[in-house]
């Protein structure tokens, strides 16, 4: 499928590279804002103390939608600065990128399933699925346009950057066998992720 | 968490700016635009003479409509009039605006449940508590900001708007005990905020 | 309300302008998208048979969500236009904007109204009053911009642009007592709209 | 029609041709985004076990989501491409690139009634038709602006790009008659757009 042939400078096609950027903005920042759909108090009829407790009923869908916030925010954050080290773009890049995008997007589903069926063995198994597969596909797009001469970029970051998605996709993954045998304490292992290992390991930032 | 080591400067990282600026437009225009979903009628067939009435039904949901999308354009021009000082962003800029991003995204549903429940002591609280945390984390990003020397502007436009924000905030949190006690009235005392007291106090505008 | 002291220049704040109309733009390609929503076929099962009776009972919506991306997209060109000619802008300006946009995201709602309950009073009256207002607030921004010398632009263009928003808000408008003793041909005088005789009066486009 | 007298260059308008181009980004990455609210779980009660079954009675819908995603994409990369050579527009380019998106806005609904009924004539015949349309706007607006001296580009990319949109046209339309009379084996068809015998043809490539 090498049916590239010749990458297109940033500096000689602004324009197009300047739309592929923004046209992923545009892809997260409707994901990242979709997620409140999730959240809704239903139309039936409350009482004034039953509305408390429909909101109550919500916490989980809000908690679901503040990960998931935080999640998207920081896949934005990741792409954003990757997309801040490109030089040259091709065809494969844009297809690599779509598909990436194309994961993304499902997150919004896959937080409303975990809002609504949060103990659940599936909800936590599509969760980790869809943040892995997200987490690899970036792996796989960044390493791949370094190899290709596409970005620029430290050759220590570019192995610290790998390091972390390896071990967040790690953690993700290891959280199915997890959710398997104990799915409410699955989505507590994540927080494994907070403490960012890396940054310790490589003297780096979770945010940088 | 005083991770960040350095910013970036804007004129040098000019790209990667337009791209937290577009995103941040991207996500709050989506927002506003969500809050009209929250306006809907029911789709059980009605008579003639039942779709007046099912649109003044609607009186409170487009009302809850109208009062959000000010807010949230309110809130996009401060954050816009911000933005237009920062000249240099680091990590915990970003990560504070994310926060916000994420504040501002939950308007539409505390909009909804105005909308559907707003006589009522719970929804006219989350409202508040929705508005005054957008207040005090835009209040929190700007101060951080020109502590950190990442955004110009004048001393006494900083003083000015950190008067309002809290004189805003102010406002949505005494409106809380009043909700508790006549929840129909407390969103009376949001009106306060049209008469605006830093315009006379500090001879400025509300639009400025 | 004369609150605004100084108007900015386009150049000196290229950011925040192009910010403006950044905004504008993703609040009106959000609502003319959200239009479609309002097209669905019902969740319940349908026969083989029953598949393309469910798709014709959508024929309204189908025919709502036509008329209304042309309207919306009608509206964007005026709007791209005008601020093509905007060469400063203060406060004022941008309220009127945010203003003109809470209307133009009312569009979808009414829209739906007009697909599901077309041949009714009350769907017709809001529809026509939501474009005549949109029209309006456009007409109020563009002569308001124009006298406080915030646009470019010739007189003659002007006088033009002036006329044909009128002669659209008196056809919407016209259509509101007609829609009262007959809201089935009420639409069908909108029709004049696309003979357009301030094309014929002034020897001017539609789509110029 | 033919009303537009003189074409706008590029250069001399890049903020009202930026505007064009962003808006059409914005209502494609809304339109690919929207695609995921066709996927969701019932939120009536499901057992563990139901999970599984509910995630599985998904597919089809998980189908269309990917199979649609890949064709927006695949859209707004023939766009993106299409609009990186345009040197000027008029009024009817404008116009072609509403109508154009009117269209790429109707997929979602489209995506939505393959997913529901996948295996039934109408279900794919309107997505065939949505599909076969959007490829001929592309052409028609594409041909239209090299005739018009809208854009510059190769003879020959010209000649390949029009045989390969009647190409998948003719797929798509070549498809309706399969529905017809064997509704579940019609989509199968549509693969042989993986092939691409404009390739082989003209050795060229699908993501060139």
């Amino acid at each position: 499928m090498a049916r590239q042939r010749t990458a297109k400078t940033r500096e000689e096609h602004e324009v197009e590279f300047s739309r592929i950027v923004a046209f992923s903005d545009g892809v997260f920042s409707i994901a990242i804002t979709l997620l409140i759909l999730n959240v809704s108090i239903d139309g039936s009829a409350v009482t004034r103390d039953g509305l408390w407790q429909a909101l109550w009923d919500q916490r989980e869908n809000l908690l679901a939608y503040a990960i998931s916030f935080a999640v998207i925010g920081r896949f934005w954050l990741v792409h954003h600065r990757f997309f801040g080290e490109v030089t040259a773009f091709d065809n494969r890049l844009i297809g690599l990128n779509m598909l990436y995008l194309g994961w993304i997007v499902l997150i919004p589903f896959s937080s409303q399933l975990l809002g609504d069926y949060g103990g659940q063995t599936p909800s936590v198994i599509v969760y980790a699925v869809n943040l892995a597969v997200v987490v690899l596909l970036g792996l796989l797009m960044s390493s791949r346009a370094r190899r290709a001469g596409l970005a620029s970029g430290d050759v220590e970051d570019e192995r610290e950057a790998r390091f972390r998605a390896l071990f967040i996709a790690a953690v993700f993954l290891l959280s199915i066998p997890v959710a398997v045998v104990a799915p409410n304490y699955a989505p507590l292992l994540w927080l494994v992720l907070f403490f960012d290992p890396t940054d310790r390991l490589l003297r780096t930032s979770v945010w940088r």
